[in-house]
Parts: structure tokens; sequence; C-alpha cells
């Protein structure tokens, strides 16, 4: 359901690779086709295909037409045999009253849950967008540590619409974009284009969407390059670090450039660059 | 005056919407013209005309040239039955060593009171602006929910010119851009376009001249389409998790998807989507 | 050296200008030239000129290359009476396992304070940019008071590349751009251009090489007509109240606004305001 997307509740059904160690490999065919069905009148964006290749995991989330179309609606790429991010819609038929309040409250706070996990998971986690990110789908783009879209994409929290407030998406939302920006989506549910999004921040890159695939590969091959123990910890470091005061936070960062120093790709990156070699890193 | 124009210092005379019921209707003229009055070379912005239509209020702001003409300020619309923003300089001649400094705090302290009511306020208050918007009328527009400028507004916060740093409005300003762009205005007083103002956030569209009061209208009467409880609760919810840690904010947010739900509005809103039929909101 | 250039741990040897009173006079040569010595295959910024003129001081900073070329790569220019910025790369020859980490933890914290001493500092301080500015030269555009760049400039946090995420600089970028752009800096490594480093709030203005320092002088002269002792009390409270809730924020900016009438600068700009006439600045 593509107007108010979002995470869908996993219940216990969190993403495996999310909650497995991160270099474990992928255990194929986690997402049953069964855990996403048609909430309204437009079936729910669903997890359609992942595919693993050079180190690069990547997964297809696809919105489904009423006639059956599939249209390619985001794709998640990240490294490092690393699983996809599985979004689909809130199912606007489990958030009647007839379900209860403790239910509701569960289908929030794990769908907040696993945006959470994105931030704490060590590895860059790439958003692909091409096409229209709504609700947790925009949530989600939000979330991600790198967004690339294609110039044909746009971004909105249309809950209010439907009498649903995007308030979990703003949070994600509102640490994204300037105030005034992710104020005006989620008060009149409207879009912005891939270059609006670009402008404020939602995004960091926009491509015609026939290299869009080519350049979020390129960044994640780029970073499949690295040393995973050096880019984890500089994630962690990032993430920890920015809520704090600039003392703190210098604190913090100093700390972690000692501790990265101690790491046996620290100093064999350093050796490599003083002896004028390619680093050959143990990750 | 317009160079260091800032909210007038009300004394025990608080705009009266802000603190009357939301809902109630605007008592007409509260502002009278007496409680604005020239400062300096230039007139002091005033409020000099007030609508009420579609459910959506809206006032104007204008400057007085020292040959008496008018020209248009800035224009705040806001729905819902929600009365004018009031926006007028600071007489600098109330701020000389002469009225002591329990008097200039009672100044300060007021406007920074009204300028936080507009984000305690339950309605989007839209700023829309058509000319120069100094000091405090910059504090202003950074202070709206939504903002919206002709091509031709500038931006500014020139108070250092005349010795009086723009601290003040420098609390909305560096909250509504980045840092840099920020010191810049407040280090220089100099200018910025609407296009800068745009591309850094302080306004969320700029539109040809001809179109701003279509383009602000039609932002207002989409918000006054949608549910007023839901709105409140979202612009309430939205402030309130801004500026926690990011799972206290996921906790907060999640409780307030809940409370939509157990709205009259929100039920409304999903079994409408339901039954695809156009909601019919309580309020 | 280029790719992770950073501030040079200076030891005991802090910028003096920093450290002393801000108006007292420039001793010249402070920076010898025995303090940056080459450290990898290309030779570390080095400080090479500084000039004081009309109450504004500057200060190049130069990478050589291979050949013995000098590339300018930044500048630093303040107003009144202040010193320059050093920026020279960390040396990574004293980062190998040799030195130890109590010594590693001395070097990045020294950075880290010779950072923060930039916002600490009184003066208003302007980066110059004309070429590739990495690593801890990219967290000092980013911890400057204002940044203004050739249109041939770029900034990059490489360090992932040899090993060593940009964990220090992440500080001051990560509160410069949106977290989107400064993620995808660091965990590439690859550079942005002048006009994504605009977009994105790392810089405040971007100007044709030739119109560089016209431009970075204009902002300086302007900034240094006003009065020293206004401008001080304004940088000071923009800081301390950036990371407070907006209450406090709207407290100690109102203590400070009246706080600045009692200056004899605030009362001199307000009396010349209301007599017609220029002001004549105390400072």
């Amino acid at each position: 359901m593509a107007l108010v997307a979002g995470l869908r509740a996993f219940g216990a059904k969190w993403p495996s690779w999310l909650r497995r160690s991160p270099w474990a490999p992928l255990s194929a065919g986690f997402c049953s086709p069964g855990s996403a069905r048609p909430a309204g009148p437009e079936s729910e964006p669903r997890l359609t295909s992942t595919r693993q290749q050079d180190g690069i995991r990547s997964a297809s989330v696809f919105r489904h037409t009423r006639r059956g179309h599939r249209i390619p609606l985001q794709m998640v790429v990240s490294h490092h045999v690393v699983g996809p991010v599985f979004s689909s819609g809130h199912d606007l038929k489990e958030l009647t009253g007839a379900q209860g309040r403790d239910y509701h409250t569960e289908v929030f706070q794990t769908c907040s849950e696993v945006m959470m996990l994105i931030q704490n998971h060590p590895v860059p986690i790439i958003a692909m967008v091409n096409g229209l990110a709504t609700a947790a789908g925009c949530q989600l783009v939000a979330s991600c540590d790198i967004a690339v879209a294609s110039d044909k994409s746009s971004f909105a929290t249309p809950g209010v619409n439907v009498g649903l407030f995007c308030s979990t998406p703003a949070v994600a939302l509102g640490r994204a974009v300037p105030r005034k920006v992710a104020l005006e989506m989620l008060f009149t549910g409207e879009p912005i284009s891939a270059q609006e999004a670009l402008r404020h921040g939602l995004i960091s890159k926009v491509v015609p969407e026939e290299q869009l695939e080519e350049e979020a590969t390129r960044i994640a091959k780029k970073i499949a390059s690295l040393s995973r123990s050096v880019v984890a910890l500089g994630k962690a470091t990032f993430y920890k670090q920015l809520p704090q005061d600039l003392s703190t936070a210098y604190f913090l960062a100093s700390q972690a450039m000692v501790d990265n120093l101690t790491l046996k790709d620290g100093q064999e990156g350093i050796e490599a660059f003083i002896q004028k070699r390619r680093p050959v890193w143990s990750h």
C-alpha cells in the first residue's frame, strides 16, 4: 500500500540479516512472499529479489500496481555480505480499532527498532531509490547512511491524508532535512522531487535513471574495497558523537582515532602508505 | 524601523490569538494602530489588514516608506480560524540607557515567548514573504512552520550595524540554516536572496511574486482540508521529539502514532481509505 | 601529506595567537619552517606567509608538490589583529605503533582542542579556500565561522583509504553538512565540489578564483568596521545557545541582548542611529 507505506510489523520476524552476524551469508528467501500482503487499493511494496556479488548484497523492493505490474520502488545496496533492508507498508487493516492499543504499540515500536538497527549496523547501508518513496519508505531513505536516487524519484509522507500523521517517519525526516521542508511534507502530504531531496540533504546524489544502478554499485564497490573493521569503527563513532556537545564529541572521536591506530588494518594502511604499496586488509 | 525590525515589546499585550483558544474567532482590530509607532528614519512594519476566508486566516505586515507608501513586507497565512502573527520592530528609543535593565529584559523575554508560542500553537503557521524580512522579521520567518517567499524577497539580521547583535533572532536562524550561513548573516548584517534562503532551508518554497499568494493559499487550503486534531497531534509530536536522542524520539513518536489511531479522525481516515470514500473529519 | 592532512600535533606549540590576547600583535614567524616537515610522497601543507593590513590578519597554507611547486591550499582571513590558523597534515610516521597509545592520544586531543579554540575565539575566523581541503584541512573549513571558496575548490575526508577513518574531522563535518553528505564523504573518501559544499552548507559562498581574495577581504573588512565587543558577545552567545533547548536558548540570548545594551558600543550604536550619524566604536 503506497500511500501510507511503512515498515511492516515484523512481530518476531525482524530482518534476520540485522540480527545475525553481519558477515554471515544471506539465507535465501528469508523474506517469503507471504509476509507482504495487499493492504489497500494498491499493493504494498515487497521484497522480490536479492543478489549477492563482489561482497555487495542488494535487494529490490517493488510496488505492484492493481494490474499486477511491478514498479521498482527502491533498492538498498550494501556491502560486505550484508542483507537487504526490507520495506513494506503498514497494513492499514491491522490499524483499526479491532486490534487494540497493545498491538498497535508493538507495530510501531518494532518498526522504529528496525530503523534504529540501520544506524547500529556495522556496515554502511545505501538506499538506491527509483520511484516514489512514501511514509516508511521515505523514512527508510532518511534512515540509511547514504542515499542515491534517479531523477524520476520523489519522496512523501502522506499519512495526514488518511488521518494518520507520519510521526515516526518524521523522526528520521526531521533529522535529515531542514525543519521547514520536513513540516511542509508532513502537513501537506505532498511529494518533493529528487532535486529538492538532494538540495535539502535527504539524499546525497541524483543521477539519470539509466545510471542509477551503476552509481550505487560504484559507491558500494568503493566501500567494499576498504577495511571492514575501520569502516565499522568509523560508522559507530560517527553516530555516537553526533548528538553530543562539541567537547564530548571530540573526546569520543579522539579515542576512536587512537583505537583505529591499534587495529591491524590501521597499522597496515599506514605502513602500506609509507611503503608506497596497496594495503592488504585483514578486515 | 526596518533595519533592526523586531517583534514589538507587547508588554501585557501578547497577541490575543495566541493566548486564546485557537479556534475562537479573531476579534477584529486587536492590533490598534497606536501600538506601532515610527522609531527611526523608516517606519516600523505594522499590521494593517487581516482577512478570514475558507477556514484560513491571514494578516499582512507592511513597512511604510518615509513618503508614506506601503510596501508589503510579509504576510502570514494560517488555517483553522487562526489569527495573524504580528511583527513590528523594536523601538530603538525604548532601548536606550534611560529605560533600564529590567525593562530591557522584559522586552526581549516577551519577544522570545511570542516566537516560542508559534511552535507551541496547535495550528501550522505559514509565513508568506514578499520583500525584505529583517531581524525579528527574519526570526519570525525562521520560527514559522512553513515559509513561502517571492523571488524578490531577501532576509537579513542587520543588528550588528547599529551595535545590537541579533542574538535572539540568531536562536531561530541558527536552527533553520547551516551554521556558516547564519554566522555570515549575523556577522556582516548583509541580506541573502530568496534563492539562497531556499537553498539553505530558511524557506521551503520560492515562487514568482505574482504567484505568491496563490501558492501560500494553496498550501493553507490543503492543510485546512485535513483533520485538525490529527494535524495538531502531529505538530506537537514533531517539536517534542526533534531535540531528543533517536531512541527517545522514536518512543515518543510511536506513542503518538498509537494515540493518533485512537482519535476519532484517525479511525475515520483509515475506514474511509478501506471503504474507498472521502473521509469526513470531526476535528 | 595531503591524503590524511590534519592539524599537526603542536605539542606545547599551540598556535600562539589563539592563546594570546586576541588583540596582541602577531609575532612574525611564530610558525618556523621546521615545524612542518614532509611526511609522505607529498609534502604537508605548511604556513608560508602572513600579512596584516587594515585590521585584518591573513595567512596562507600551501601544499608542496614532489617537484617543489607551491599549490595554494587554503587561506584563513580573520580580522581585528588576529593571527592565522595553521593547518598541516598529521605526520603518518608519528602514527605507527612505535610511538604508543599515550602519544597518539596527545596528538588527537591537541588537534581537537585547536579546532574548538576557533569557536571559543572572540573574533570571527573566515576560511578562504582555493584548492583541495582534505581531512583536518576540511575539518578546519568546517570549524571556521565563515568559509568562502573558489569554484575550483573541493573537499574530502579520505582517511579511510589509508585505514585511518577521519573520525575527528567527522565531528566538525557532521555538524556542518547533512548526515548523508558527511557519511558519503567519510565512507568513500571521495571529494565534493565547491558547488556541492555550498549546497550543503560546508561553505557559505563560492566565487570565481580571481574574485576569491577580493570577496574574503570584503567580508573581513565589513566585520572589521563593526564593534569588536558587540561582535565578540554575539559570537560567544551564538555558540552557547545553539546546543540548548529552545527555551534555554532564548533565555541566554535575551540576557545577551540586555548585556549588549549595557556595552558602550551598544548605546553608541543606538544613539548614532537616532541622531542619524555614523557610530564611533570604542571596541
